[in-house]
């Protein structure tokens, strides 16, 4: 076996896991902060309405009555999880229309199942 | 089919899923609690570090050196992942020793997976 001289790479950023090696601190704070986006009743419940609508899209108009919140608000959310890359967003007409990004979801759940 | 009269059941805290169906409030605070809690850089370090520990444990004295934090600040963020359920404490002598408590990790992944 040739022993490894070169120093250790960096961690991929690709599929880091909370419980398989120690977390670096770039990693750490990326998650904390996808985390964070997701860490309120509210964007939790506009998440899961966006994705239980009909056509898995929703616009604003959409999400104010069920949550019981005025727009700005409601769009102040929506705004944190699209940066976050929760939701995607696409402008059509005077609406724009959210859709669940499952691809950060799902890097979320495998950085979180336990090793 | 006999069709279903009474009023439907409350979601069960059993499993709920973040994109299968609107998410109840109760739910929705409980599981922005639990993302909270580990929603901050020094404390997924803490929880990696705790299970990346040959042992599967540890305690403060193992994690203040690593994070390069004092014992007070480490244990004050110990003290939020036990309340959350993410870490377990047992008290052996003068140490509390910390473990990883998978179930809640298991949890947290399934509701965020994407359905």
């Amino acid at each position: 076996m040739i022993e490894q001289t070169l120093p250790a790479a960096e961690p991929l950023s690709c599929c880091p896991s909370l419980t398989m090696k120690p977390l670096g601190q770039d990693d750490a704070v990326e998650f904390a902060r996808l985390l964070k986006a997701v860490a309120d009743p509210t964007r939790l419940r506009l998440v899961s309405l966006v994705a239980a609508n009909v056509s898995n899209e929703a616009c604003v108009c959409d999400l104010t009555e069920p949550v019981g919140l005025g727009q700005p608000t409601v769009s102040h959310h929506l705004k944190i999880l699209v940066d976050a890359g929760v939701l995607d967003r696409e402008k059509r007409g005077v609406w724009s229309y959210y859709s669940i990004k499952a691809s950060t979801l799902e890097k979320l759940a495998a950085f979180l199942s336990p090793a």
